[in-house]
């Protein structure tokens, strides 16, 4: 077989172990110089493809590349791309064909959420319909959670153990303010579509009273009175309220429970989240005093407290999406199958990337109580392995240190300029 | 000299490691059998004196005191709730003597901010003015570090480091993300009047076009054109632009950033925060995709990030108030005093309850550039031994643990209750 040169790129929202994965693609790519020759990183994803913008990560240290393990952020650069049909836009895949042959490019690695796959599964048809042989193979990743066929997505085991510890601590500190300062605290979670981090929250406190005491999951729609007296029940019987709030709260009709209405004073739209809309709710209903924090980027990017068993997940998935190109599997995407809760165990299976584009994993039903506030034993099964272990990143100079990366790029050597 | 009780309690809002000082305080007293009984906890500050609710802490074991050392939130419950002068109130000071009479109590220690040492000073005049002999001596906390006398204050040294290492992280999430989505992110931080936690958001970087690009110190009018004029400039430089926003960030004439005047689909003024109002700023203005966070309550109780030497100077003013109680000081408090800032040196002074009330230290000139929009060398030297070392607490399902006390209450011993 003749040694051909990989392309690896990251894609979508960032997480804070998508660098382990770029790591298990380079340290296992480096691992077989007899069949991978270099590793190209596509600079902002797919972006970098088109545009041959190639960063040649053979001149990155050994040292430098496992430096990734504990790097958050998309050390490649990654994008927001949505790649059209062969069809629609037949020149995007042609001048990915010229970037490829160019640089001699056998093997295509694309680490991202659901979009990003549909990416991938698009480049695989290449080989096919344009006659030019390339092996594609999906590495998975999204904090949401939401990718049908694995067990769960590294990114989110890490986003869970913070929104898991954030909720914690902070129902520590309003529990200690609330007889005479505030009484409601709200955390606003990322989520759009499915509730799956709003659940990690649940972990912070065993129920059954403890914090936190109410959870809006995307799934469930939202119920203004209903949730306003389970605030006003939980401030009666605990002192406080926690509330954790997935972004994508809906009321049943659809509406974001984010979209307000708010006009600022030059009349313009505000762009809200819900914790500070469920705030003022709370507030003009039952006077409580409050607090609300929205985690946004923090918490995706927490790579100070990831979860051992995330860490793992996302090396392995980028080492078994290497071997599994050496082993001759096309347009397929290593998944974490779990064998049992506990004590964890999982191994690694694959799914067809046709199959895994365009599909959202909500919250089983099963996994919500039924006053729709909160989470059954058995989330909490599939959730407990998921944030166990800490991999904290050594620290310099009091802040964690990061990779430093030389990003030197290839020689461009097409013609061309390609507009994106 | 006769064995007495001693008073402890939480005032104002909570740190990461108010609960260490609590830990100094305990443990230290434990080891003076023959000068101090027993430590009672009030239960919620000093309302829990004025209420006779006391938190009996001889009930508690050596481990589950030592837990506190890792312990966020006030583990005996605070308050805001500020006294009013004897002259004023005097029935409040009457109240106090009977309860400290009832349990036998001769030493006071109130761990707090600059209203809760004015507290502890008025409790001290109880022994001139009502002759009832009390030792008072205050304990220092708060994030804000806005205490004078003292060089820093126990709590803000690791919600620098949390928002330093928060501010780090994300920005090389949005570094990632901004070639084709995001290229604006803004971090809300605590800080209503001085701006010792914004700055501290500038050690995530070096400075020099090191993300954070801007940061909002409430010391310096916000000018809306400066600022939109340096977000495109760093977008333009940088690819994107990090701004880490003092929730006090004010314009001239003192109006909040915050209060951007924006009503609710229902009429209601907005509660909003700064970091959505400079979000819509910049949207307008400049038409960049942004994301905010607002950290909020997350800072302040992140133990799980806490600094290795803030946890050490909370537990040591702790230790200290009590050592200085036994020596025969009366209305002071401990405070840090720095050698030198390389390699860190710091010895335990004292400053008088007197002077020490009432009095806020904002961030001295010459730690703010002359842009007004980031921090000096002397800011770095000043900041940088604060959020030296980590202090991890330990984990348990994936969680931080945490102490679990019994709080068992003081059986009370007068006859009327008291209304707060």
């Amino acid at each position: 077989m003749a040694i051909k040169n990989a392309f690896y790129a990251q894609s979508g929202g960032v997480t804070a172990v998508i660098n382990a994965s770029a790591c298990g693609v380079i340290e296992t790519a480096r691992k077989h110089p007899d069949q991978i020759g270099k590793v190209y990183a596509g600079r902002n994803g797919i972006i970098g493809a088109l545009r041959e913008e190639l960063i040649d990560t053979t001149e990155e240290s050994d040292d430098a590349i496992r430096a990734l393990m504990h790097t958050p952020g998309g050390a490649f650069g990654s994008c927001r791309y949505k790649m059209k049909n062969l069809t629609e836009n037949r020149r995007e895949y042609e001048r990915l064909v010229e970037v490829f042959r160019a640089h001699d490019i056998g093997y295509f690695f694309y680490n991202g959420g659901g979009d990003s796959q549909d990416t991938a599964f698009k480049v695989s048809q290449i080989s096919e319909k344009m006659g030019y042989p390339i092996t594609c193979i999906g590495v998975p990743k999204t904090v949401d959670n939401d990718l049908p066929f694995t067990d769960c997505c590294p990114g989110f085991g890490s986003v869970a153990k913070y929104v898991a510890t954030s909720t914690m601590e902070a129902s520590l500190d309003i529990k200690s303010m609330c007889e005479s300062s505030t009484k409601v605290f709200i955390l606003e979670v990322m989520g759009r579509h499915a509730g799956w981090i709003a659940a990690s929250g649940g972990m912070a406190g065993k129920g059954r009273g403890e914090p936190p005491h109410i959870i809006l999951f995307p799934e469930i729609p939202f119920d203004r009175e209903a949730f306003l007296a389970r605030v006003e029940q939980s401030v009666k019987d605990c002192g406080y309220c926690v509330v954790v709030a997935s972004e994508g709260a809906q009321y049943e009709d659809g509406r974001f429970v984010a979209d307000a209405g708010g006009k600022d004073a030059f009349g313009h739209t505000q762009l809200g989240g819900v914790a500070p809309s469920l705030a003022n709710m709370v507030k003009q209903a039952l006077g409580y005093k409050f607090h609300w924090a929205v985690a946004d980027y923090l918490q995706r990017s927490a790579r100070h407290i990831a979860s051992a068993v995330d860490v793992e997940h996302a090396y392995t998935v980028g080492q078994k999406a290497v071997e599994m190109a050496l082993a001759g599997k096309q347009a397929v995407m290593p998944i974490i199958v779990r064998e049992q809760s506990s004590p964890y165990r999982w191994h690694i299976g694959e799914a067809p990337l046709s199959d895994v584009a365009n599909q959202e994993k909500k919250m089983p039903i099963h996994f919500i109580t039924d006053d729709g506030f909160g989470i059954t034993e058995d989330c909490r099964e599939y959730l407990q392995p998921l944030i166990e272990g800490e991999a904290f990143p050594p620290f310099e100079n009091g802040i964690p240190k990061v990779a430093e990366l030389k990003h030197v790029m290839a020689e461009k050597k097409l013609k061309t300029p390609f507009e994106v």
